[in-house]
C-alpha cells in the first residue's frame, strides 16, 4: 500500500507499482463492470431517442431499475442497505453507468453522490437509518438543494433562511433553489439555509411528499442544452417546517458539508466521462471503417487517424488518472479504518486529503469528454450534426460536465489554492524542493547523455523535470505576490494547468508502464504510444503557460534565468515522433473496430 | 490597388497600406451595415425563441422580408435585379445578417451563395433573365443539390443520373440528394447529376412547382443539432424531366462549378461567423458586468477577463483576415473588368485566385465562432446551459460551420494542396524562396539586436520569419515525398496550420497597425494588444506543429538543423507579456460593456 498523500505527486517520484490500473480489477469488480455494461446495453442505449426527447419518466423508471439491481448503494455499508464495495468499485459503476446518456449519468451521479452521501457522511444514526435504505434501494431518490439564482460559484452566499420557531422545536425554511438535479422525482431533499446572521450556511435533510408538500413547490423542468431527460428544476421553500433534528451535522457546518460533498462528486464526475468517451470512440471507429469516400474507408486517411488517436489518448489518460486517485483514496480509507476511525470519518478524511486530485480529474476528464464527442461529430461529418447519430447528444451532454460540480475555472483555481493551503498548514513541504530547484537553476547542467533505453524512461525523467518546473513557477509566484496571489487569477491558472498536466501525464505513463509489465512491451504498444502522446501535449502546453507566467512575474535577468529553466525542464533528448505515435494508436482501434485499451 | 496574388502572402512582405480594414467602409457600406443591423435587431433577434423551436415558416417569412429590403442581390448586377455593390459589401451584409441565429445565416448564405451564384456565374443570358430577378427579390428561393448519402467530401462520386431522352430534347434525372439547405421553400434547384459514364458530374437548373412536382419529392425536415429553423431536407428526383437548355454551363463541368461555388461560399461563411461572435462577446460582457459573485461583478476576475480577451482576439483576427481577402478579391475583379473580361469571368477568376485565402478564413473563423460561443457558455455558468440565454444556441449553430462548405479537415488539406498546385503550374514561385531559406539555415545568424521601437515592428519581423518557417517545412515535405505527399495527411495538416496562422496573424497585425495610423497608438491599444496576443498563440501553435512535421520527415543532423531553424524562426526578442495584454483587451470591452473593436 503506497503512502503518497494528496498533492505529494508534485514533490515525490511515483513508481508504476504505486498506482492502480483497471487491469487490476478484482474478479468481483470485473463482474460488477460487466453487469453495469449489460444493464446499460439493455435498458438505456436502445432508448437513446427517448432520452433525447424529455422523457423524464423514463429516467425515473431506469433509476428505479438501477436501484433494483443494487447499483445505488455500491459505496454504502450493508447495515444501511448498501453493498459496501469500496471506492474503486463506486468509481467503476459510475464510469460504466454514464456510457449511454448524460441524463442517466447525471441522475445517477446526483442521487448517489450529493443526494445520498451527505446523509451517510454527516447524518446521525437515526437520519441514516431513516433515509439510506430507501435511497439505496431506489424506493426514494435524493436531491441536493444548494445553488440559488444569486449563489452559484459563491455557494456560501445563499439567501435561503432557516428560522427557529417559537417553540424551539422546528425550523422554518424560506428560499429559492435552482438547478436542482432529480428534483422532479426526489422525495428527500438536502437543503442549505442560513440561520440568523451566521457566517456559514447550515444543512438540513427533509422529506418531500407531493400530497403534503409542506410549503415546497417545484418550478417547471428547465429547458437545457443537454442531459435533456435529467430532471432539473427550481425548488421553492415557503415556510417549510422541519423538526430541529432534521439538521445535518451542526449549525454553520453546511458550507463545509457542501465543499466536502463536492470533492467526491468531482472525481466521480471524472469517472462518469470515461465510458461515455470510450463508446464515442468505438462508434466513431466503426463509422470511419464503414464510411467510404474517395473509394476507401475514411479510417485510411491520416486526418481521421489523427482524431482517433488523440481521442483515445485523452480517454486513456483520464482513465489512468481517475483510477489511480480512486485507489489512493481507497487506500487511505483503509488506513484510517485500521487506525480505528469510523467509516464515515475515514471517507471524509480521504476525500479531503485528495481534494486536489479530485479537482484535477474533474477538469481533465470533462474536457476530454468534450473533445472526444466534438471530434466524433467531425468524423461523422454531416451525419454527426444529425440527431440520428449519437454524436451530437454526447457533445451536448459533455458540455455540462465542464460547468457543474464547480466550473472548470473554479476547479483550476482550487487546485492551486488547496495546495498552497496545505503548504501553509505544513502538511506538505513545497519550500524545500522549491528552493532546491531555485539553486539548481544556477548550477551548470549536466551534459552527460542519459540512458533512456528502458521503455518510457525518458518520459519518466521528463515528468520529474516538469515537477521542477511547477515548483519553480509556483514558488516564484508565491514569493512575488504572497497573500495577494489570489488577485492574479491568470497566473494561478498557469500554475493550475501545469499541475493538472503533470498528474495526468504521470498517471498515463505509469499506467502504460504497468500494462507493459503485466503483458509485454509489444502488447502494450498502444498504451505506450498514448502515454508518450499525452506527455508531448502536456509538455507543449506547459511550455506555453510556463512562459506566460514567467514573463508576467519576472523581469530582466531573473526572467531570462527562469525562461532558461523552462527550456531545460521541458527539453526532450529524443523528440518524439508524434505523427508515428498517432498512427500506432489509430491502427489498434481501427483493427479492433473499437476502443481497446 | 495592391497586386498581391493568391497565396503570395507566404513569400511577400505585405504592408498595412496593402490591406483593407472595416474602418475604411465607404459611407454607402456603413449605411448598408446599419440597415442590416437594424433589420436583425427588429426582425430576428426578438424572435430567437421561435427560431429555436423549428419555426421553418418564420425563416421563410424573414427571408422574404430580406428580399424586400434588397439584401438578396447585393452582389448581383442591376440588370438581373440586384444592386451590384461589389464583394466587400456582399461580405458585410453576410457578416451582419448572421448575427442573431445560424438559421437565418444559413438560409441567407445558402440562397445568395450556392443557390444563386452558379446561375449568375455559369448561366446563359436566358437562364439569368429567367431566374435571377426572382431570386434577388425573394419571390423565389434557390437550393443547391450536390451532396448525396454516399457522396459528401467526395462530391464528384454522386450517383444521381441525367439521361438524354429519346427525342434528344430533354434529360431525365434520377437520384437522391441530402442535406439540402432551404429545400423546404425553394422553387429553383441547382442539381448535379452524371450523364452516362462521364468522369465528372454536370449541373442543371430547374424549377420546382409543388402543384406539378415533375418527379421531385422532399424528405422530412432533418432533426439537427443546430440551425434548428433552417430547412434541411433530402430531395428525391424520380424521372424528373428537364429541357436540355436547363444544363448549366457544359456537360462534365458540374464538378468545376461545384468547386468554384465553394470558394466564394467559404469566405462568406467566414464572414457569417463574425457578427455572431461580436454579439456573443457583447452579451457575455454584459452578463459578466452584471453577475455578482463573491460580492463583485465576475468581470473583475482574471479568469473571466482572460476569456473576454481571448474571445475578442479571435473575432478581431477573423474580421481582419476576412475583409482583407474580400478587398483583394474585389480589387482583382476590378482589374479583370478593366482588362475587358465579363463580370462573371472576372468574379470566377478572382475567387479561384484567392481560393487558398477563402479556405483559410473558413477554417479560422468557424473555429473562432465555436470557441467564442463555448467561452460564452462558460461565462454564463449554469445559465449558459439554459435555453433562456442565447449562448447555447450560438454554440450549436457554430458547430455546423466547421462541417459544411467542406469540413475543416478538407479545407485544411486543400490550403496546402491548392498552393502546391499553383507552384507546379508556375503561377507562384515557392522554390526560390524555399531554397533561400535552406541556405540561410547554414549561415551564421546575426547577433545584432534589432530596433523594435516602432509599434508592432517586432511582430512584423516575426511574421516574416514565420513565412520562412512555412517554406522550410513545406519545402522539405515536398522534397521528401514528392507526389506521394498526399498520403501523409498528418504532415499536410501541420503545414496547413502554419499557413492558416500566418495569414490570420499577419492580417491582425496589419489591421492593428492601420487602425493606429488612422487614430493613434493610444486609441488602438486594444487592437494592438489583440494583434500581439493572436500572434503569440500562432507562434506557439506553429512551434508545436512545426516540430511534429520536422521530426516526422527528417532525421539526424538534418532534423537537428531544422529544429534549430524552427527555434530561430519562432523566437521573440522581447517575450510578450500575454497576461498583461489580455488585461488590456478585457478592460476595453468591460468598460464599454460591449465588443468595441
Amino acid at each position: 500500500m503506497n503512502t503518497i498523500k494528496g498533492g505529494e505527486f508534485l514533490i515525490k517520484e511515483i513508481k508504476a507499482e504505486d498506482v492502480f490500473i483497471t487491469e487490476e480489477f478484482t474478479e468481483e469488480q470485473q463482474m460488477m463492470k460487466d453487469a453495469v455494461i449489460e444493464f446499460i446495453d439493455r435498458e438505456v442505449w436502445p432508448h437513446k431517442e427517448r432520452f433525447e426527447n424529455k422523457d423524464y419518466d423514463l429516467t425515473e423508471e431506469v433509476m428505479r431499475k438501477i436501484g433494483e439491481m443494487g447499483f445505488l448503494g455500491v459505496s454504502i455499508p450493508e447495515q444501511y442497505g448498501g453493498i459496501g464495495m469500496g471506492f474503486v468499485s463506486t468509481m467503476l459503476v459510475t464510469d460504466y453507468m454514464s456510457a449511454a446518456t448524460g441524463s442517466i449519468g447525471t441522475a445517477y451521479g446526483a442521487h448517489t453522490g450529493i443526494g445520498t452521501m451527505p446523509i451517510f457522511l454527516y447524518g446521525t444514526e437515526e437520519q441514516k437509518m431513516k433515509y439510506l435504505p430507501a435511497l439505496t434501494s431506489g424506493e426514494k431518490f435524493g436531491a441536493y438543494c444548494l445553488t440559488e439564482p444569486g449563489a452559484g460559484s459563491d455557494a456560501n452566499s445563499g439567501k435561503t433562511t432557516a428560522e427557529l420557531t417559537e417553540d424551539s422545536k422546528h425550523y422554518k425554511i424560506n428560499g429559492q433553489k435552482m438547478w436542482i438535479s432529480n428534483a422532479g422525482f426526489a422525495e428527500v431533499f438536502i437543503v442549505f439555509a442560513r440561520i440568523e446572521d451566521d457566517k456559514n450556511i447550515t444543512a438540513f435533510v427533509l422529506d418531500y411528499d407531493k400530497d403534503n408538500p409542506n410549503g415546497i413547490t417545484l418550478g417547471e423542468e428547465e429547458d437545457k442544452l443537454g442531459i435533456i431527460s435529467s430532471s432539473t428544476r427550481q425548488v421553492f421553500f415557503n415556510d417549510t417546517i422541519v423538526p430541529i433534528d432534521a439538521m445535518l451535522s451542526e449549525r454553520n457546518k453546511g458550507f463545509k458539508i457542501a465543499l466536502n460533498s463536492l470533492n467526491v462528486g468531482r472525481i466521480k464526475l471524472g469517472a462518469a466521462c470515461l465510458d461515455a468517451g470510450r463508446r464515442i470512440i468505438t462508434e466513431s471507429t466503426k463509422y470511419a471503417n464503414e464510411r467510404i469516400q474517395f473509394k476507401t474507408p475514411i479510417s485510411s486517411f491520416g486526418a481521421i487517424q489523427k482524431k482517433l488517436a488523440d481521442m483515445s489518448t485523452r480517454i486513456f489518460a483520464s482513465d489512468a488518472a481517475s483510477y489511480r486517485a480512486a485507489k489512493d483514496i481507497q487506500n487511505m480509507i483503509d488506513a484510517k479504518l485500521a487506525e480505528g476511525k469510523t467509516h464515515e470519518q475515514a471517507e471524509l478524511d480521504a476525500f479531503q486529503e485528495y481534494a486536489i486530485e479530485c479537482a484535477i480529474i474533474k477538469v481533465f476528464a470533462s474536457e476530454s469528454s468534450q473533445m472526444v464527442s466534438d471530434e466524433g461529430i467531425q468524423i461523422f461529418g454531416g451525419m454527426g450534426f444529425s440527431k440520428e447519430t449519437p454524436m451530437e447528444s454526447a457533445w451536448r451532454d459533455a458540455r455540462i460536465t465542464r460547468i457543474y460540480e464547480g466550473t472548470n475555472e473554479i476547479n483550476r483555481l482550487l487546485t492551486v489554492g488547496m495546495l498552497l493551503k496545505k503548504a501553509m498548514k505544513g502538511s506538505i513541504d513545497l519550500i524545500t524542493p522549491a528552493m532546491e530547484v531555485g539553486n539548481s537553476l544556477m548550477a551548470i547542467p549536466s551534459f552527460d547523455t542519459p540512458d533512456f533505453s528502458e521503455v518510457l524512461s525518458e518520459e519518466k525523467a521528463m515528468i520529474e523535470k516538469l515537477k521542477k518546473l511547477f515548483l519553480m513557477v509556483s514558488g516564484k509566484a508565491v514569493q512575488t505576490y504572497g497573500m495577494d496571489l489570489d488577485s492574479h487569477q491568470q497566473l494561478i491558472l498557469c500554475a493550475a494547468e501545469i499541475m493538472i498536466e503533470i498528474y495526468v501525464a504521470e498517471s498515463a505513463v505509469l499506467k502504460a508502464e504497468k500494462v507493459a509489465k503485466l503483458t509485454s512491451e509489444k502488447e502494450a504498444e498502444g498504451q505506450i504510444a498514448m502515454a508518450k502522446l499525452n506527455l508531448y501535449n502536456a509538455v507543449e502546453k506547459m511550455n506555453t503557460v510556463g512562459k506566460e507566467g514567467i514573463v508576467y512575474f519576472a523581469e530582466g535577468d531573473e526572467q531570462r534565468m527562469m525562461l532558461m529553466g523552462l527550456k531545460r525542464f521541458t527539453k526532450y533528448v529524443n523528440q518524439p515522433n508524434v505523427i508515428e505515435l498517432r498512427k500506432t494508436v489509430a491502427s489498434k482501434v481501427i483493427a479492433k473496430n473499437e476502443y481497446c485499451f
